[in-house]
């Protein structure tokens, strides 16, 4: 791996250029599940080349679009085995079980990644179905609150970070077609073990809908009237409470354990900020502690990694380290 | 008032037709505060025509830009007071007290109204420097997470609501004056008693900051890892931390008794939502809960209030129960 140095808040685009086209890194790829981030997802490797096909257990919105999806789960996964492909679990946390006893049974042999939103209780499946040798965890941090295959796009991926699993065990190659996948989809990675990788998404991604949720229901009890005065706080505040019910608490539900920690800390904060106001008529502490939080968000930096060959001896250690510190890999040879 | 009818969803734009432009309804303006509000304010006004001048602590950045500003506070209210304009306060409720003792000392008998983000307070200050005879609270719900006069724009108020009091013993006159400047900046009126408003807000302006700093908070305290895979739903849910957090105290503090008792609310929803996480894994009720408010937030309705005259038999009241009723103005004879 190496490349120009690129660097990135997270309020700036990263110009993305992108690897040329050639048959030896655009190897087959199967995307099992066709919603929001599957469906783009499909779009993408399409897009960037990359002979793709999928399942969804109905196909007919994508193969009206000409994509090459079938609702017949073993034949797309027998074709997958037979052309060595990638397969991309693409489809909710409560899904995944069955998926991957499919997945044994008829493709066993297949490098395999998933873009579910938390990594260990995936891990954990995959290792059940003893498909741990050539699985490679993935998640990439893009959405929208929609779902489905008609909100899905090509560019969905684009600029957004792709969280790829380091953890003891990985194999090099799967783990590099993973990574060249979400690179040509237009992301960078970020390394990252499955725990911490959970205990992150809990803080920036399950805590933002548990707060968003709360907030629309306070919001609403309001009225007509609040609801009429309400703007741009509340619309943003709330802007992933339109998310599908069921689809949160499949995000969400899942990463309970790290989700129950963040949660605890920002009902700790909220309610000394209670006490405060009430006893003091000051949010001083709170605000200050938020406005900080904001402002090294807005400016946290990322820079590329760069020297670690995957295969090489302590090269998930290194890209682990590489990774907590704000590295991401924006290419790879 | 009598106009055609306007329907609109929150996420609909409302198409604004101003009224002609002459002297009778262009009396002078004269704002006091060229922050984002106020200097937004200014240039509106300027732009719909009205004679407008203000005052700031350092009208530097507005003078140069050619509009006529001055830190002379004395000489600008002695001003107000000949042209008999309207005086409209525009600075945070921190400063409110002494601008309202300069008010009442140079033109108590200016018709007067304020943009701050409560209205309680206010009036009672307003009663205590003995003005209450000519004022009209008002609140323009708009704005973004950046202050100061560079900030502001003329179009801030576009398709904006814009909270205007109907209290017991508020008189035509002022009344008329507050409303034609509001719907010539491009918003609609929600006719509203200051103390349901401050309830209203507190629910879906400053209990979203209050999430938005605990949000901001939480999330930093992951660090470089957890800040580097932030995506949409941590950016919009912290988007109002980054407000400055002296602006955010003079907004949300005011209304302390209505803040503690939404926030009271949202910790009771969220303590309720973090013991069926541990005990069942579930956040069913919650998220149902919140994807329900968001849908009431996105399908609330307004409709537009005819057929009642500023100064007619129960004309405050009948404006109360329509504005309860999700009910706007958008057009005054």
């Amino acid at each position: 791996m190496a490349a120009t140095v690129v660097c990135s808040s997270s309020n700036v685009e990263l110009v993305w250029e992108s690897d040329p086209v050639t048959s030896e890194t655009r190897t087959p790829v199967c995307v099992l599940g066709a919603g929001l981030i599957g469906g783009s997802l499909l779009r993408a490797a399409v897009s960037a080349g990359y002979p793709a096909w999928g399942y969804n257990r109905s196909g007919t919105a994508a193969q009206a679009e000409g994509f090459d999806v079938s609702a017949d789960l073993p034949a797309v996964l027998r074709r997958a085995a037979e052309a060595d492909a990638l397969i991309v679990v693409a489809m909710p946390m409560p899904a995944v079980d069955h998926l991957l006893e499919d997945i044994a049974t008829f493709a066993p042999h297949c490098a395999l990644t998933d873009v579910v939103s938390v990594k260990g209780p995936v891990a954990e499946l995959v290792r059940k179905h003893g498909l741990a040798a050539r699985y490679v965890g993935g998640h990439p941090m893009a959405g929208t609150n929609e779902s489905g295959w008609a909100a899905g796009n090509s560019a969905l991926f684009h600029n957004a970070t792709w969280a790829v699993g380091v953890d003891a065990g990985t194999h090099p190659r799967p783990w590099r077609r993973v990574v060249r996948l979400a690179l040509d989809c237009g992301s960078v990675v970020v390394p990252v073990l499955a725990a911490e990788h959970d205990r992150a998404v809990a803080r920036i991604s399950h805590l933002p809908h548990v707060l968003a949720e709360a907030l629309a229901a306070v919001g609403a009890a309001g009225g007509e009237l609040a609801l009429g005065l309400a703007a741009g706080s509340f619309r943003d505040g709330t802007r992933v409470a339109a998310t599908a019910p069921d689809l949160v608490r499949a995000i969400c539900e899942p990463n309970a354990a790290a989700l129950l920690e963040v949660l605890e800390e920002a009902l700790t904060l909220l309610g000394a900020a209670r006490d405060d106001l009430r006893a003091r008529g000051s949010l001083g502490l709170l605000v200050d502690a938020g406005h900080d939080g904001r402002t090294d968000y807005e400016t946290v930096e990322r820079w590329e990694i760069t020297n670690i060959r995957p295969g090489d001896h302590n090269w998930l250690e290194q890209l682990h380290d590489a990774g907590r510190r704000g590295g991401v890999i924006t290419r790879i040879d």
